[in-house]
């Protein structure tokens, strides 16, 4: 049954939201490792908003899949066949293997995990690419200290649900803005969170200036939209706004507004920084001792949302993630 | 005739663009001063864009002018009368003292004036708060380096003349954007600017492109609006968005649209940074040491539009800042 290989390819591209026709489901032989190389089966799939924008063919922080490739992800799995040393058979580990049954490898940019700190599927999150983003958002990119106020958007995510944690344990009061009264109280009883907003619930913003009525020092945001222009709305003086990500824009079809109170950056001498993950690998190795410290310790809650149906169900539980029907990490299990 | 002393005061709050209900001129004896004061015959009142912004009953980074108080400007005058050791009559100051014929000062926030180096106007410009503006905008928020390539909005203004030359004199590549071909020739021909875009002739954005195909490192934007957009879209990777005005949008009766294009800043892992310019207060000698150094070896190029009138011109002439209809620094002539 699965002595053959089945690879997601790009079919199509999106226009909007995705859909069926943007995929194809090619099979293929497993493929045998060369000297140097190994096979990872592969057994959970990351889901990450970032993967939107990579369908699109327009010029950004990285090439956009192209038209018959394989999709583009982030993997976790075992290691089967073998010719490299340090990735034996029985090896777990984590890689851009792409959306698919079974990866080659030649180990760069691959992660040995450590299943005995966390499972496998954690390593697509809080010690994968999400914890790494949270950690350098707030740590470096939001120069946050201890006594800010730090508002988080998107907060029940992936990478929202451990930055918010990360700022907590560095001694800052966090309000953290979500969809919906079951992930609001997750973030208050279980993560630690000191206050949220339930976006669906009413105005943003009028919460907002209850929640923080001297302002925000720090705003990690997630989403773009109305939340951020309501978030530059409650600035202090010298705060920092961490861009993210925007998610509530990436299945537009037209430009999205900008944030038409972008000029509170100047009156409140503040400002607006983005960045990508993928300039931080060095710095790995500190993220993942600081995140595996508090894993240990049981300071830091990681939460996957682990969805069931395989490579066929990949663009239906992508599309999962615009919903907001997810808590936490979405991974695909294979 | 002159025994009089003739004062601006806010008559009633503007809604878009100031007319003549905006103001009334109130008519009273000049003051005597008392032990530590001194009295300023007012010279040249400086006209600023910012100056708009305070006419709004909107909490920003300075209270708003009040109804019936004499409006805030920065002037440069005589000393005419003196209790104080410090500023003997006949000095020539500049400081706070608002658009009147006559101040009353204890000497706080008040400069005395070097007519040697620079004459009086000059001490509203390029020595006053555009100059600082421009110094520590490309300096400090900016973080401009050797190098760089700087785009300027505004570049025939005030601010935008004086942080062009700072750049070139830095060894950046220095693009200007301004209003009609007088300015811009006398941006590329007099200031050393290295290339120039006239925004009322075309497409700003195609200009960029072709001015800066490789992109730009910083961008110094006096005027925001669709030109701030433009200039999003051609940042380079870790590029730095001065945020020092908005000009085009001060007159807005509804909140002009934010800048669509913010994403790039994610993309190109950037910066936007708002200043004002009060915070630099004590670093004031270190920005005129250097610009007087530059003027003093005929580096810099300093500009001043006199205007003529008096107090009466006081809101026509402020609305020539609104218009484009100035080049270099505006000042009324008292």
């Amino acid at each position: 049954m699965t002595a053959q290989n089945r690879q997601l390819r790009l079919a199509k591209r999106p226009v909007g939201r995705i859909d069926d026709t943007t995929w194809e489901i090619t099979t293929e032989p497993i493929p045998e490792p060369g000297t140097g190389e190994f096979v990872v089966r592969i057994q959970y799939v990351s889901l990450d908003p970032a993967m939107r924008g990579w369908l699109n063919d327009v010029p950004s922080y990285i090439p956009p899949v192209g038209i018959g490739e394989v999709m583009r992800a982030h993997a976790v799995g075992t290691v089967c066949a073998s010719q490299h040393d340090s990735y034996p058979v029985g090896a777990t580990v984590a890689g851009m293997f792409g959306a698919c049954e079974y990866a080659l490898s030649d180990g760069r940019l691959v992660t040995l995990v450590d299943t005995d700190l966390a499972p496998a599927p954690t390593w697509l999150g809080a010690l994968g690419f999400p914890g790494m983003t949270a950690y350098f958002g707030i740590t470096d990119v939001g120069r946050t200290k201890p006594g800010d106020t730090v508002l988080i958007s998107g907060a029940a995510g992936a990478v929202g649900s451990i930055a918010g944690q990360i700022a907590s344990l560095m001694g800052c009061r966090v309000i953290g803005i979500a969809g919906g009264p079951e992930k609001c109280s997750w973030l208050t009883e279980e993560l630690g969170f000191d206050a949220t907003i339930d976006y669906r619930a009413g105005s943003v913003g009028r919460a907002l200036h209850e929640a923080a009525p001297e302002g925000i020092d720090v705003y990690f945001d997630n989403v773009g939209g109305d939340i951020l222009n309501s978030a530059l709305a409650v600035l202090r003086t010298h705060a920092r706004v961490v861009l993210c990500g925007a998610i509530s824009g990436y299945n537009a079809t037209t430009p999205p507004p900008g944030p038409s109170r972008y000029l509170s950056l100047l009156v409140n001498r503040s400002s607006m920084t983005g960045f990508i993950i993928f300039d931080y690998l060095k710095r790995f190795p500190e993220a993942q001792a600081a995140l595996g410290n508090w894993i240990r310790r049981g300071d830091l809650i990681t939460r996957e949302q682990i969805e069931t149906g395989g490579i066929e169900a990949f663009g239906t539980t992508l599309n999962m993630l615009f919903d907001g029907a997810n808590t936490g990490k979405l991974v695909l299990a294979m």
